[in-house]
């Protein structure tokens, strides 16, 4: 933290973001290129993150379990479009205890693998199944332009990976997880999100069809928030992932994976933040609310802080997740800039005319200026600050969801289309053609985001090649 | 699982609890010599061992982080005891992208050097200190023997990680965390432990000072179940973690770091199991209790299904973790091997008399046989549940200590010390020289365990080269 001005965001979005993410301490770089060290402040919005998924995952039957680090190099290529896949991000252990290995190891990239292994030989009958795991991990991925939390060599997920009697079971499963994340970004993060079917290029290496949410940024680009792969049979039969069935037959399950990860902590930087720093939805906020102390004398400090711990401890017994800033040689300005710069929602500023009023000032982060500041009595505080909590988790939802709105065009033109996706998303219609996507690609940067589940319906013309095309699909730029 | 028979304890100590592990579907065996898979059943243990732990560290000011899983070579050699202990058990990722890295990466065996890298960064005043920093993480060490939980080349653990201005501190916190691992042994698991310091050729490498707490396991050996370490300014020094103090001098820090690992899961099997198998220590158990559904007809199926479900939600409405076994093609005496196997601390029988009579038939795992089954009326179930759960948990403390005090000998010769470690601790005067403990440990398989905190004073003489002595050591033979 220091008190140097971040850019602003429509100065330099990038800037904005990389310094946002190192001030605010939400993470720091490595010594090792492209790895992240997510600090105490970044890790406390995961753990918030992994315990409303989590919740959800065991609410829809799921459990979790730990899969091995350490992958054999000859399981990466059993499944043909996984290996074409992953073969160039892989970071391969060659030497273990002194010695050269005789086969070199991969740490995961993901773990379709080492699980299909496992599950071909946990599942003998239809009795086995369905198999429903998650394991909360990190993975590595050679990546070569990197930015923290967005795109890192290591980065931290979650990755379920089930294991289906029928084809429409494992469907069932992979649009079920879709609705998981969907629900999850929605009323936890406050981000809207477009779930959708990704395109054939854009699908998970080793997927018979993937699925996505995809949420625009402050800067109108597009980050792939989460995704849900139904696998078919393809690795049950790379890995022969068989049972019987009732009648005796012997059957390859259907398999279904998913994950998200800790680029989504860059989504809510880039959905709600503004010039002054992050903006964090309530549910999701390591803190809800921060007491800043303001006094002269001795004799002022000592009353303020006297009342400003006991109001504390009123809310956190309120579970009022509550921090009362105690530094020294801090001007309380200071203070409130950097509670600003890490996104706290509710600032409660307290001094000596406070305490013999009663009151207190309440500061929302979402409302800069005096238009966020109002007096409230401290009888009471927990009720109006969860009451106020809730507004504000309403309140950036609705303000995502509006500027995406106004940032999402259906152009009648390719050049409407090309302008379109310089700043936002085009709803267009497309042919479903490779060819006409990497075009559009070459030619506007933009890439299909997905073919969203809610379709209009009707019929049109592709935006690009004009062909009759019966789908109309998110193109944006993506992160 | 299958019908066969465990061995006895007796008879084969190390293959009851091999086959254990893998029966009761705790962990597998990965496809990479040496690691585990961590299954559903054994991965909730963790996380209930989590939950118990991250909520003492937190309420003694800890915050949680994660850091890289991937090491520069160079970190490892920075601090020379380190390297040392460290070298012949280091994975080394060469390749990363496809192309031979400039510098090899370690996969991390432990995070004090790339921790004290990043403090050496965030660190400038004494106002920064002390930062306290735990991380639940897996780690690799190349180990040669491996036994599913107690020794695999990849476990699960949490390692803290705290820097301080003053000696004073640092020691303060090394013994804090010590008496954070007792309490949750004690409390959460069940197990009495032996809270001391390590000889010094036990010592965590670049340690000051090692802590540890050791357990009897139910075959007389000792299990390092939690360590605690203060490195005193070594890593500092190594890593240049300094810091400007009040008067404006530079100061190197003075760091502790203190673990955890799934190898405890191991604990819990060996000091709790018996013949039949496991015996969950209820504040640990994934469940608390499972209820077996007893019937011949259809008719009287739907009757019992219709009771246990109503009975499960109540139970697990007042937070008793329940299950209803719905498994079909499995007899009733099957489910109860079966759950006596997991080791789920109580059994609900419920069949068309219990139902007329409103009565259910409750059976304790910790006592086989008539003795721990009784009739327990359906009405008010919870509270008796809830009573009965905390007796189980108080016996499994009381037996385990039991068997503890029962084979732990104060040998007065050399010879009754020999006889002494074959089965159980010797509590003997050691002169402190290492080259007496290495003799000791030639001549009797038996290593000094820890030097127990509390002293019942006095002096004497070592028990192997009859030196004067001031401490007495805890001897035996280790896993």
């Amino acid at each position: 933290m220091s008190d140097l001005k971040l850019p602003t965001r429509s100065e330099d979005f990038s800037e904005w973001y990389n310094q946002l993410v190192v001030r605010a301490e939400l993470a720091d770089y490595a010594p090792v290129r492209g790895c992240m060290i997510v600090r105490p402040y970044g890790w406390a919005i995961w753990e918030n993150i992994q315990q409303a998924l989590d919740k959800r995952f065991k609410a829809t039957g799921h459990v979790n379990a730990a899969f091995p680090l350490l992958i054999p190099k000859s399981f990466i290529e059993k499944e043909k479009s996984h290996v074409e896949g992953f073969s160039p991000e892989l970071a391969v252990v060659t030497v273990g205890g002194g010695k050269e290995l005789e086969e070199p190891l991969i740490v995961r990239p993901t773990s379709e693998t080492i699980i299909g292994h496992a599950y071909a030989k946990w599942i003998q009958s239809y009795r086995d199944l369905p198999i429903l795991i998650n394991q909360w991990s990190s993975v590595v991925r050679w990546e070569l332009r990197t930015k923290l939390f967005l795109r890192t060599l290591e980065f931290f997920w979650q990755e379920g990976h089930t294991a289906h009697a029928t084809a429409e079971e494992a469907e069932i499963e992979t649009r079920k997880m879709l609705d998981v994340y969907t629900d999850f970004a929605v009323n936890e993060a406050a981000i809207p999100v477009i779930p959708g079917r990704k395109s054939a290029a854009e699908r998970f290496a080793g997927a018979q069809e993937t699925y996505s949410i995809e949420a625009m940024m402050g800067d109108g680009k597009a980050l792939q928030s989460g995704t849900s792969h139904n696998l078919g049979q393809n690795f049950a039969k790379a890995f022969d992932i068989r049972y019987l069935d009732k009648d005796g037959a012997l059957q390859y399950c259907w398999t279904t994976s998913w994950g998200m990860s800790t680029r989504f902590i860059g989504a809510i930087i880039m959905v709600h933040g503004d010039d002054q720093g992050l903006i964090m939805p309530p549910r999701l906020a390591p803190l809800h609310a921060v007491i800043v102390p303001i006094f002269k004398s001795d004799e002022e400090k000592a009353r303020v802080m006297e009342a400003g711990v006991k109001l504390r401890d009123e809310l956190i017994a309120e579970n009022i997740r509550t921090k009362i800033d105690e530094r020294e040689g801090m001007t309380p300005g200071f203070k409130f800039n950097d509670w600003e710069l890490r996104g706290v929602p509710l600032r409660i500023e307290l001094g000596p005319k406070d305490i013999a009023k009663g009151t207190v000032v309440l500061a929302r982060r979402d409302r800069p200026g005096k238009e966020g500041k109002c007096f409230a009595p401290q009888a009471g505080l927990a009720q109006i600050i969860s009451t106020t909590l809730s507004e504000i988790q309403k309140s950036l939802y609705e303000r995502a969801l509006a500027f995406r709105e106004k940032n999402t065009h259906a152009p009648r033109t390719y050049q409407q289309f090309k302008e379109a996706v310089e700043t936002g998303f085009a709803l267009s219609f497309w042919c479903g053609e490779a060819k006409c996507e990497e075009q559009i690609k070459e030619e506007t940067k933009a890439t299909v985001r997905n073919i969203p589940l809610e379709q209009s319906g009707g019929r049109g013309q592709c935006i690009h090649c004009g062909k009759p095309a019966t789908e109309q699909a998110i193109f944006g730029r993506a992160y």
